[in-house]
């Protein structure tokens, strides 16, 4: 559903339902921020008590507007709320924002009052924002419906807590930034995330977009206009909570969110091509390096400071952060000993050693030495700049004179140069920002900015994959036999295996597949935890002892007597799926073994997955060095086991059913991938939001 | 050597040599600051020309002053710096301050020229510090030896960078925190951090020591100094770089310092209590903490918000930063319900859901019951509060005494409170400070203060081991049949193993171990990298092949035979130990196998560790978890590998001629552990150092 939002950002007319001249009263914020917008529309404060607010009249109810309101915003208690939205679509709004609290978030009955309330908006053609919202912001239409001032700039900025939303603010303003855009989320009744990416997408003042998200909606429609946001050269910055059950927890009781699991929101993004973070601070530092420099083409910084204390710990945490620096060239080094004094350091970290001091000129030359040198991705200039204009009105003016060169520089260059400084308030480092360069405060928030620069420059958006079809019927029951053969049928290999219900049968079957066999007692979700997995059963006697502790122990309903697989000449890894209520499908793989948990290591991606996206995702996989053969071992078939991955992950998106599918483990070897294990949970049937 | 240092830090006479009029001059700077103590002290400026500077009368030089100077500050060029030292003692100082740059740290002659001069100060029973240092202060002592302003308070720091030291302060004083000395280190040619950490551990202003350390010098007696300041209650904090190629490049360009493996830094942290951050900002956020609240007695936070999104976002970070959020007892619930709305969320995090902006002492209410139940050690406020003075001032007037309230709640409990707010400012939060609680404008700063005070509430420093007497006489060579016995000699055991030259030895060899054998060819550090390495071979045949292979390709002068050992039964360690130059041996333990380099999941400790510090630092390894039986397994023999990893590091601590010795892999089963190879590499003879 892409509607014209042109009557939430810019209406002709704005009504505040519920204005007051009380200022501890959400009625009157709104009423004194609607008003400061009365040079480009009428704005009409409506309260039942009439009387002058704001200095203006106040009308009494909305139909004693002189004209039909385009946007009403609604800040009555629940109890009033469908009255109050009635009214407004009687009035003839268009738009409304609605800050009533209290309804969706509360529960099941506040959930079915706002579909009905939503239902009548749609059918109206208008559009709602909220409920349990705090406002809408547009600067470049001086519409500020929102509690609190927002600083203007250039971030579109969607967020599910207007508090964070705030904070995000007041950040965002330390930083030299502020918003084209702020719209206070809530409970997503009717716009959801999706819609508002689009518009932002398609907003010219809009440069970068950033959004605080408990509930993904439509995820697949919000990671495809995020995606395409992020082609058209918007980053798309996100700061996504409930990764743990405390904060989902806290995320349901906020906005009635259903939350995501992380992974699944991590695959999205990897699909889109968004950056996320954890924090408002890292949401601002990411956001500031994107607006400033361009995308690193490489990971290779060069660090300058005058004072090698600061260079010692930057580099640390370049290099934590995942940059590496590398020893500069013996061109460059000389060029850099042109310039400097010669108890500079010029390998890398660049030492000024003083350098500064003599003459603060001598921070754009040798940055400027390090922007054209082509060993070199991102230039970092961390410690002390911006403090020399505190000795003399003269080398302030020079020292500015440096930044604007630096700045020139990093232009001219098409390089990230991102700066750090304790002072980063001074006239230099303000200077720096005024033309065009990210400057932060602390290490922290640099690292970050340069992180960002780096991925954007080298993290290609894999895209969102187009589920397939639902295969009829959807299976009924999935126990170890159906899974097996589930996954048989799409392509995947797996260790021969017999049924057997009793002794006679289990030996029978250990003679058909050969010794040494594995028996596993089956209908249990973890057989190994629980002794339901016996190994390397050499002879009917070792196999005969197995089933007896098991028959006594577990008593299960049947048994399975598999061939043994050459577990010491390969990898295990974990291949599965996994249906997210927001997102659907996610495919994933992972190194398994009895070090998978301690490991943890696992990569995700939106399902369907094809062989490709499957080779690279298991090449991410920090074991990926010992299935390319690492320690004089044979170079292991990824391709086999990423052909089975995908497999895996079509089943999985062809079957809304499955809640999990997993191999684990899957065997892969210099031969071949082998699964040895299956496993696969229904759940309820389909998710009517993954579309 | 434990000396006064009443003389460095509150001198009853200071001198200035090359004094300046130059506001652009060290010379300036510190005359300037100098003369602020007057009141004091004596405070003679000298200047070769004379003259009048800052409107006192100038001296021409040390040696025309009414009196003896106690502490002489030496800012001349290098090429001046003997002869001013010299000059100061035949003046009579009994301290210097070396700002002069230029000496050790540019190189061996450097170096030569500081030992020199040291030599005469320590004759004439002075102290000096530096040189390239930055200068001294003493807020108590009115001492202002620096080039920019310190603001006072109770951190006592000592860094070896003067910017870094700077931009310390200037981060403290946004945190309201304050020095009460700063040692800038310079290159510790006389004194050293571990003399000053002793001084600061005596000064009674001093509540937390800071560091900020690129080269340790006598690294036990470093720890040692620190390990008794943490015992006597002041924590101590260290920020410390050099933990990659290039920070330590630029170290050793900057202080001329001998950098430690940060690994080595870490055991001496765990041995004395210290607290390591990495960036500046951590380590005032981390002094915050420390100074403001007591330690928390576990893990469990309690976090509260009015509004839900700041909550989402906390509970998410405190959880990735080891803390746990329990749901809250009943009681505790019902608590908060008679005081909160009832939208507000009350399991944890707490959501006081418009409950703030009803009456904000609800604030102080939550926290209170938070405080006070039994299964909560911490309290974590964050988000608006601070907020609400922007509505009224009578809401201000009610914020700060929710603020005054929550403040004395928190120094009943005797449990911490740690709160963020994006209003830091505001005049609540600053009401909070200033009745001692820790205020924090971002969450990453808030958790961090949290993790201390959970690191401090749990870690028992283990102690700086004593360094047995070495054994006569050192080792000459340590190739691997020596290695092998030097450690069986120290109990450990080793799978059989026979020398052979030939294949004939390699099959007689075979035949008195048993088959299936190893065959390792000797003289190759890294055996399984290039082939050296073959296993499981199950007969003469497969002997012979890989016998031929290793011949062909490696050519090693001699080869091992040696019996397979259970390996799928146990878990590979790495069990080893290496000489740091400054903290001498280091023990570590890792897991092994061949997800050794992927895990890269090491502990290390300060050598000789006793079998219980062994035990506790193997069953801190990510692999603990299977160690103990995990996934149906059965317990291993903790106990014999803690004994292997202590006699090793028993065997490096006496030997100071190994610079590395390890069994990797030791192989823990359920009936003991095995070491199947052994290394050892001798380095230079004894480090003078580390004592």
């Amino acid at each position: 559903m892409t509607r014209d939002l042109r009557v939430l950002f810019d209406p002709r007319s704005v009504a505040i339902l519920g204005a007051s001249s009380d200022p501890a009263k959400w009625g009157h914020w709104l009423a004194r921020g609607a008003v400061k917008g009365e040079a480009r529309r009428a704005v009409f404060l409506v309260n039942r008590n009439g009387g002058v607010i704001l200095g203006r009249r106040a009308y009494p109810s909305l139909a004693d507007l002189p004209e039909a309101p385009e946007l009403v915003v609604v800040t009555v208690p629940a109890a009033g709320f469908e009255g109050a939205v009635d009214a407004a679509l009687d009035a003839g709004a268009r738009a409304l924002v609605a800050i009533s609290a209290g309804l969706g978030e509360s529960g099941a009955e506040g959930r079915r009052r706002e579909r009905a309330v939503v239902e009548r908006v749609r059918a109206a053609g208008a559009v709602l924002v909220g409920p349990n919202c705090l406002g809408v912001f547009d600067a470049g239409a001086y519409l500020e419906l929102s509690s609190d001032e927002v600083p203007p700039g250039s971030i579109g900025l969607v967020s599910q807590s207007g508090n964070l939303g705030l904070e995000l603010g007041l950040l965002a303003r330390d930083a030299g930034l502020g918003f084209s855009r702020f719209v206070s989320l809530g409970n997503q009744a009717d716009l959801e995330a999706a819609e508002l990416v689009e518009a932002l997408a398609a907003h010219e003042p809009t440069r970068l977009i950033a959004l605080y998200l408990e509930d993904f909606r439509d995820g697949r429609a919000f990671a495809r206009a995020a995606g395409a946001a992020v082609a058209a050269g918007k980053p798309v910055v996100l700061l996504a909570g409930g990764g743990t059950e405390a904060s989902a927890r806290a995320a349901r009781s906020h906005t009635g969110a259903l939350v995501s699991d992380l992974a699944a929101v991590d695959a999205a993004c990897a699909a889109a091509g968004i950056e996320r973070v954890a924090t408002p601070k890292a949401l601002v530092d990411v956001a500031q390096a994107l607006l400033a420099a361009p995308p690193a083409a490489g990971r290779r910084l060069a660090a300058v400071a005058d004072g090698g204390g600061s260079n010692v710990i930057a580099a640390d945490l370049a290099v934590a952060a995942g940059l590496e620096l590398p020893t500069l060239e013996s061109a460059t080094q000389a060029a850099l000993r042109d310039v400097l004094p010669p108890t500079a350091a010029t390998a890398n970290p660049v030492d000024l050693a003083g350098g500064g001091e003599q003459d603060v000129l001598n921070f754009a030359r040798t940055v400027d030495v390090l922007l054209r040198a082509d060993e070199v991705d991102a230039v970092f200039l961390t410690g002390y700049f911006g403090g020399y204009a505190a000795y003399s009105d003269e080398l302030r003016v020079r020292e500015v004179e440096a930044a604007v060169a630096m700045a020139r520089a990093a232009a001219e260059s098409r390089r990230p140069l991102i700066v750090q400084t304790m002072y980063w308030q001074a006239p230099a480092p303000v200077a720096l920002r005024e033309h065009g360069v990210a400057v932060y405060r602390e290490l922290e928030g640099a690292l970050r900015g340069l992180g960002a620069l780096v991925s954007r420059g080298a993290d290609a958006a894999s895209g969102v994959p187009v589920l397939p079809e639902p295969v009829a019927p959807p299976l009924a029951t999935a126990e170890y036999w159906e899974a097996r053969e589930l996954l048989e049928a799409a392509g995947i290999r797996f260790a021969g295996a017999r049924r057997a219900l009793d002794v006679a049968e289990a030996l029978a079957a250990a003679e058909e597949v050969g010794y040494p066999v594995v028996l596993k007692a089956l209908g249990r979700l973890h057989k190994s935890e629980g002794g339901g997995v016996a190994i390397g059963l050499a002879g009917p006697d070792a196999l005969r002892e197995s089933f007896a502790a098991m028959e006594a122990t577990l008593a299960p309903p049947e048994y399975s007597v598999e061939r043994t697989a050459p577990v010491a000449e390969g990898v295990e890894l974990i291949v599965g799926a996994r249906r997210d209520p927001r997102f659907g499908p996610v495919a994933l793989v992972g190194t398994g073994g009895i070090f998978a948990e301690v490991l943890a290591d696992v990569r995700v991606a939106l399902a369907p997955l094809d062989v490709d996206g499957a080779v690279e995702l298991i090449g991410s996989l920090r074991s990926a060095p010992l299935l390319a053969g690492a320690r004089g071992r044979p170079a292991l078939d990824v391709q086999a086991a990423a052909r089975v991955a995908a497999a895996l992950s079509r089943v999985a998106a062809q079957r809304p059913e499955i809640a999990e599918i997993e191999i684990n483990p899957l065997l892969v070897t210099a031969e071949g991938a082998l699964g040895l294990d299956a496993r696969v949970v229904l759940g309820e049937k389909g998710d009517a939001d993954a579309g």
